[in-house]
């Protein structure tokens, strides 16, 4: 389930290696972790503070802004990530970004995700149901106008929300200006506060999609492992007044693709890193936070594992919920063993120890920031008393219906009030995203819906209590799956404009349903609200002001010139292509298609091992060692996922679709001593498309083939 | 994992049908449990107490003693249930039950899982590695005996402990007069003391056992299902002195079988029931146990499913932890239902509470057992401390190697105790079982090892937090998994040599070893001991002497003729067969050959539901209509696996492998109008032995064909 400490991205900063040299004392911890001596190719860096010296001094090359300005512009937000790679609006990503609509674009008799999908004409591309696509425009800075609105004598939680009401003024007004989608960013935890405004597309196109066998070769099993042979990729395109977007900033696909030992970069929206963290931080996710998070993750998966076993319909409706779970539950286990690993937690501990030192031992550093650290650590002590709650009346739940009762029972409460006094998620600017998904006309399944329910009821008690107040309320008397079957076959949100009425009868329309949905996210939500304000206030509000003063401290120390921790924008990470050794063996960078058929004759009739039969039929059409999978070290983390590989001609060389078990721990510290991201290779996309999909349009769209 | 509450079988009366008739106000909660009016088909009755008024009254049958007495004796505990069907010491259970040992008896070249097996000859009869079986012979109550040791003024744990001690000396005492084992079981959890004397046997061979996926045909996925298609039997033969066993009571083979409606008989181990518990331990139970034990189960099937995924040779060795992980997952989920149902929490304080309100209205019961359940409740909100510490500690590292190295700290430090002071599974008594686990050979894996101690640090790091003292310790500043690899691989009692040594080489010996696991053993070995003596003290004793009084308002309320809680040993169960109704559907007593293939064909290619090729090449040969697996009314519950079903003339009609889905909740309560036990027809085995497997000899030994 998601978790609330999602909202608490803290920040973390990350010295450059070079104002490393000089300071022996503090970054041993760090320096420690991607290898003494040589500057790391770590970092993911804000579009508007790139690395430039770094990648000039490592590898000579030198950005340009209008280089920087058009990967910028040719990244799009999908989800996770993804570019345009024609003037045409295509847009390239994995299939695992594009799964949930290739699952909403499917029915019993139309399965996408088995079969895949190739539309030969714009006539012939499916209309996604809810998918929204950004591209980030321009980026201002605009702390101090978000710190004028906190006064020195406010508390912490007064001064949160005082600067959440300027952020949505702000976001307001500039959206009103410039009619783009507008976002204040939240950097280094509260220490900077970035404007970042985008073009919002809504009309989205499945263009082409392999079939899931061949997008995730090897299933569970070969996740997050390397070698690999897998196709994740997808293609959309985005329109505008019925027409292909006309894009200037697309990337150009790179025939020749990258060599071993080539410096390639990566604009992508990495979700969330911890690299910062304060040590208590760490501990409460290493006790508290990953243990809960894990448990849901491995009872979810068991449920689904049994859900998806009872029959073919059963696998094809719930199978993408299966793959999240266990793909999830997998990272989750790569990091939670980091904070398990008693060495990275040692060298943090160094880290943070040299740091206050040199904190303390400056008196006007002391008064200012000296009491950051146990600050946050009581908080986190606060936090452990109502972790649970919190995160099962928030996230328990997790059903669709359960999901559009819950925004119409909040729609209904926040629109009378004026947009900066709203929860954030229903601020103006934020309402046609919210609207997109309530009307949403993508399928709803009873029986997957129960399961969720079902399950979520059990967890609920299960973590709260069978005799809570509140868990015997929301089973009113039922077993759990009982009362999900009451739920879900009395609800009747599954019809659109039965949600679009209740949305516009506002609070009265929600106080006369007689949806059991409405009624129980209804009776919900006062609890849901008074959780969240105590987290906010006792949580949240002292993390943001006190990492705040971390940030601080640390810019005092090692120059601003620091990435913050990732916050699901767009980042550019950078590194060689590049093998690595485990187990006193040589991993290569590259892996081709002949590898795939070899693995596939080893694991044959295994689980997720299964080969599309069009590519058992193609093999000896394709050029068997044509590069198809390759790993390089640029730093990237989970919503990175169908990121762009680039050249420093900006050219498209490959997809991010994974990172490596060893990479797993980059949450909370990057090490490229084996960590890897792993991509799909340009050139394996254009031969499967030509060779095995004939869909040479496509491809000569990609490659410019007649433009 | 295994938890503490394994030990503390709280004892659960049951009163009789004919005497609630006259008491209306006390026994509706368990009247509407098994359908008001009628008599029900309950009880898991004690050999020495069996429900002969019942079965007279509602089926006309009277057994005799002799009757008892034979059935009895052909009964075998062997691990769960058994029975001997032959006079040359045949044994009849399930597949399921000998898969361990079929599991020991593999090896890469030879998978007897897999493949099956089938001794033509005695000789190629394979040895078991370290089975154990045993014939109840006779039982004596000693009450009176054991609570003589217990004087009035000692506290609750001081009574349990002189109890415990009392019993080691009767138990050793009947053990020199007899030869025999000698037990003392804990009847209605601490109210009756039933000493039971069993013949022992550990040379034990493998006879015959079919294909895995015929025996647990469907999977996880149709386990604890219904209708069935399940061949799911093995058959051992016990020896003496080198011989085939001479056995005078063992059951005879029903040709006919049983038809619907006829009463049949079970007489098996019933591992562990909780009918009786209180309110509050049921809510202890639903809170706190239930939720820690599936989260485990949840984690420990991802991490067994992972492993099992990696290669073939993972697969043949992780199979039976996970079969076990997967079916213990799917019979706590049903009880935990039972638990969140709360109409069947309802039925169980509705007869709390009259009675207490009985018990109060009598001044003399209320001085002696008023306080009862109040005292239980006390105990358990104190157990709430210490339970997931105690259970990690007792029982994360579930690994054959720290199970030896355990094994070996405890017997150094208990055996130069005289036995009545030992802990008590190293009483005098018990030494010949533990030896046979000690140095039994079957082979460990290193890999298995690893997972499962990778698994069971990371779950002490999760529970107890990675700063707890234990939790550092333990994990030697390395992270769970190379923790792992390191106490395997330095570990050496994989040799069954070294075990003899260190084991003749007493406390000196290992003080003195550097092997890995012995040293972590003997470091986590204190703080076991400290909380299982806290367990003992302030929750078990006072469970046995507070029940003790539950069970005696009971006795004087309802009469004696009650059946305690399952306790793992022994006892009769009854019932006709019957099918039952499914969402408004009749679900037929029967299945049959037939049945099998249709849903071989509708399933085809998906896991679980692979047919063995000699089944798939045998169809023809098949009588199809034979009678399959069938069901009944009969009490039973984990443990009862390998129970013989038998007719009113004592001959085996059919064999117990499973309890439908609604027969899970009969753990908290008994409902037989959807709740069936599953078995194997008698007829199928004939059929499949003598068509499919060519094992004509043993379906004549079976029948008595030339004896």
């Amino acid at each position: 389930m998601n978790h609330p400490s999602t909202l608490t991205i803290t920040p973390v900063v990350r010295q450059r290696r070079r104002s490393l040299r000089g300071a022996r004392l503090v970054p041993i911890a760090l320096l420690l972790a991607s290898g003494v001596g040589a500057l790391a190719d770590e970092g993911m860096w804000l579009p508007n503070r790139p690395p430039t010296k770094l990648l000039k001094e490592k590898y000579g090359f030198e950005p340009t802004a209008a280089w920087l300005e058009h990967v910028q512009k040719a990244s799009v937000k999908i989800g996770a990530s993804g570019s345009l790679v024609s003037p045409r609006g295509l847009i390239l990503t994995n299939h695992h970004v594009g799964s949930g609509q290739l699952e909403k674009l499917s029915t019993p008799e139309r399965n996408l995700m088995r079969d895949g999908f190739y539309a030969r004409t714009p006539a012939e591309e499916l209309k996604c149901a809810d998918m929204e696509v950004r591209l980030l425009w321009t980026i201002e800075d605009v702390t101090d106008k978000v710190n004028a609105a906190a006064k020195p004598e406010m508390s912490a939680a007064d001064a949160f929300s005082a600067r959440r009401k300027r952020m949505s003024e702000i976001e307001q007004e500039a959206k009103d200006r410039t009619k783009l989608d507008c976002e204040i960013v939240t950097l280094y935890q509260g220490a900077r506060y970035h404007l970042y405004s985008y073009r919002r597309y809504t009309d989205v196109r499945l263009v082409m999609a392999p079939e899931k066998s061949i997008a995730f070769f090897g299933g569970d099993n070969d996740n997050f492992e390397y070698p690999r042979y897998d196709l994740d990729m997808c293609f959309f395109r985005v329109y505008e007044n019925d027409e292909p977007l006309k894009c200037e900033h697309y990337l150009k696909w790179s025939r020749a693709g990258a060599a071993e030992n080539d410096l390639v970069l990566v604009a992508g929206h990495p979700g969330r890193t911890r690299r910062l963290n304060t040590l208590d931080h760490l501990r409460f996710l290493r006790d508290v936070d990953f243990p809960f998070n894990l448990r849901n993750a491995w009872r979810r998966e068991v449920q689904l594992k049994t859900f998806v076993q009872r029959g073919a319909e059963n696998a094809r409706i719930g199978e993408n919920d299966l793959f999240g779970t266990q793909n999830g539950r997998k990272a989750m286990t790569g990091g939670f063993g980091g904070l398990l690993d008693p060495v990275l937690m040692q060298r943090k501990a160094s880290f943070e120890k040299d740091l206050r030192a040199a904190v303390m031992n400056n008196p006007q550093q002391q008064a200012q920031w000296g009491d950051a650290w146990d600050n946050i650590a009581t908080a986190l002590q606060q936090y452990r008393e109502f972790h649970a709650r919190y995160a099962v009346i928030r996230g328990a739940l997790r059903s669709d219906l359960f999901r559009l009762a819950h925004t119409l029972v909040q729609l209904a409460a926040e629109l009378p009030k004026p947009s900066r006094d709203r929860l954030r998620e229903y601020r103006e600017s934020e309402l046609e995203s919210v609207y997109l998904r309530l009307y949403s006309p993508a399928p709803i399944y009873d029986e997957l819906e129960i399961d969720r329910l079902a399950g979520g009821l059990m967890l609920m008690a299960e973590t709260l209590g069978g005799d809570d107040p509140t868990v015997a309320a929301t089973l009113a008397g039922m077993s759990p799956r009982e009362r999900a079957v009451q739920l879900v076959r009395g609800c009747t949100l599954k019809d659109v404009e039965t949600r679009k009425k209740l949305a516009a009868g506002g609070a009265a329309a929600i106080a006369a349903s007689d949806d059991p949905l409405i009624k129980l996210a209804a009776a919900l939500d006062p609890e849901y609200r008074a959780l969240r304000t105590r987290f906010e206030d006792t949580v949240e509000g002292v993390e943001r002001a006190n990492y705040a003063k971390v940030a601080a401290a640390m810019f005092a120390r090692f120059g601003e010139d620091l990435y913050p921790d990732a916050t699901g924008t767009l980042r550019l990470a950078f590194g060689p292509v590049k093998g690595y050794q485990e187990d006193s063996r040589d991993v290569p960078p590259f892996t081709n298609f002949a590898g795939l058929y070899q693995r596939w004759q080893e694991r044959h009739g295994e689980e997720g091992f299964e080969l599309p039969q069009r590519w058992v039929d193609g093999k000896s059409k394709l050029k068997l060692d044509t590069p198809y999978n390759f790993v390089c070290t640029a730093d990237i983390i989970g919503g990175n996922s169908g990121s762009p590989v680039i050249n420093t001609a900006g050219e498209v060389v490959g997809l991010i679709f994974d990172g490596n078990l060893q990479s797993l721990v980059w949450d909370i510290q990057f090490d490229e001593r084996q960590g890897r991201a792993v991509a799909v290779d340009s050139r394996a996309i254009i031969e499967a498309l030509r060779k095995i999909y004939d869909a040479g349009a496509l491809a000569d769209e990609l490659t410019g083939a007649g433009r």
